[in-house]
């Protein structure tokens, strides 16, 4: 195994992000979770190279504030955008997305969940590799 | 003017704060402004060692995300609490409170404003130095 192969240790304090929904290993630690006064909810979500989570839509949207390394963001039609730390993207109710990783190196953002009362996400498919490595081009 | 007491630069891409609402100098960075389709903001909020916001309350709440140095975060009639870099608070509707930088220490945080349609804060007196010398007690 080459030094690039090693795993990285899992995020302190966060549990493996639900297999049915990622392809890949990625991790959720949540800062502020649901039931808090606000109706908002934040996630730390890492995801390992090459991890991205499957298509999905939230019915009250989301924010993504990048903090570490480097992945992409997706909306259904539209071509994938490279994000670093410090960008943000807001995505508006039921617009259809995925984000994760770059193949090359682990990401992590912050996951904003306003009106989480309304649900958390509606999943779909699985991003397939065509589709992964387009956005990579 | 000794080592301690140079200024730090202005964090990049940041202005700074209305001085009416606060007590010392800070910056505060849009990630996600107003008008988004999820009614949430997101900035950046970087307070210098000793100041601090009056105290002040959010129609909709908010949560803080602590990013860097340390600060403090104290609703009316409760101890303040000393925040670290990783911590996070969530802020009810209405609840009158204040937050900033230690003394010694700045301190930098996200400050996340669901339902921003509702207004982004009702602002009140400034906090006075006995009560901030008070949250380091």
């Amino acid at each position: 195994m080459s030094y690039q192969e090693q795993p990285l240790p899992a995020p302190q304090g966060a549990t493996q992000a639900p297999a049915a929904n990622f392809t890949g290993l990625a991790w959720v630690k949540m800062l502020v979770g649901a039931g808090n006064p606000t109706d908002c909810t934040v996630g730390e979500v890492t995801f390992e190279a090459g991890a991205r989570n499957n298509w999905h839509s939230h019915p009250s949207g989301q924010i993504l504030v990048v903090t570490a390394g480097a992945g992409y963001y997706q909306e259904q039609g539209q071509p994938a955008r490279l994000l670093h730390p410090g960008e943000a993207v807001s995505i508006a109710p039921g617009v259809v997305h995925w984000h994760g990783a770059t193949a090359s190196s682990r990401f992590t953002h912050l996951a904003i969940n306003p009106g989480i009362s309304q649900g958390v996400a509606t999943w779909g498919a699985p991003v397939t590799e065509a589709e992964y490595q387009a956005a990579h081009a």
